[in-house]
């Protein structure tokens, strides 16, 4: 895309991987298009397929689109900070997994269910941006009245929220804006990754 | 390649995705191929450019690769269940996750590390399967053991065990093996994607 190639980015990896992990970014401006269902259901269809302990697929997918009469009551669940750009998206994502999971026929707690939540939230991102639009995670919501307003059952985790939408085109950006929509950068695997367990210091 | 394609598989995506997310599956009959260290960093390379609180980019990826001292350690953390087929894997991965992030100049608890690592924990799974590796994430290892043996410091948590190895090709494996080795399946979308908050139902 235009936009893309004319946007700055500091995302120059330093081992060969496929595009598809660095061209992934979470834009704070967006259009106000409304997101189709029927595109969110592709992203939620890629965050099917991710792996999880015993294959309990723990994620959940509560979300609201533009315009619609639920809009109102995702959004009325984000921080200040966070409505202002959130605003401009298209869709209102709340992630939720579930902390039990069933072994043969028993249901044990899942030492693994925010993890397992994490992969299929990173497939969802990643097939929004394959699809033209991009995502953007939430910590800052209001944890306390989420699951209530979501109606989110016992033994359930809110995890995340998500705005789903239509990155602004850097042509149409202030200045002010351009100076924060780039996409970040990231520490070396140096930093995070080591052979035979963690080295002698505090990360 | 040949294998995946004479595979059988019970992956069929119910809406348009990139294949990159049906084509990831997690084998149990490795080959014994060590792992090179440059293609292990590839896919940490991957995960680096993972989505996270804050930026706060709080997966640790502990390694040990067979043939190498580590290795040893790293076995013999995982369940007996688990070490029968690892055994044939090229490399052995704990994942970790910094329980805290800095926000401006404080660090603070993170309510997402454990979402976090598992958006990294996917980019590591898919970028592996693009190289021809496949990784085998593992529940099963000796939570109690393992921080001190992975030199794991405070305030950090062990989220999950990888096997990374060559896929043993269909046509090698005995009818016992592949009754097992076909990528499993998934429950549809509908069962996990919901507009406007959960229905009224335990699920």
């Amino acid at each position: 895309m235009t936009d893309e190639t004319t946007r700055p980015t500091t995302r120059e990896p330093d081992h060969a991987i496929e595009p598809i992990f660095a061209e992934r970014w979470s834009p704070r401006v967006f259009t106000g298009e409304a997101v189709p269902e029927a595109e969110l259901l592709r992203m939620f269809e890629a965050a099917r397929w991710s792996p999880s302990s015993y294959n309990s697929q723990p994620w959940r997918f509560l979300y609201a689109l533009r315009g619609t009469p639920e809009w109102q009551t995702f959004f009325d669940l984000l921080v200040p900070g966070n409505q202002k750009w959130a605003e401009g998206t298209g869709a209102l994502v709340f992630l939720v997994s579930s902390e039990r999971m069933k072994v043969g026929d028993e249901l044990k707690p899942s030492a693994s269910h925010s993890l397992d939540a994490g992969a299929a939230s990173l497939a969802f991102a990643l097939q929004a941006n394959r699809q033209g639009w991009h995502v953007h995670g939430m910590g800052g919501f209001d944890r306390e009245r989420a699951p209530a307003a979501l109606n989110v059952p016992e033994h359930h985790r809110v995890e995340a929220a998500y705005g789903v939408g239509r990155a602004t085109p850097w042509a149409e950006l202030s200045e002010e804006q351009r100076a924060k929509e780039r996409p970040n950068g990231r520490r070396p695997i140096t930093d995070f990754a080591f052979r035979g367990g963690f080295p002698q210091r505090q990360d």
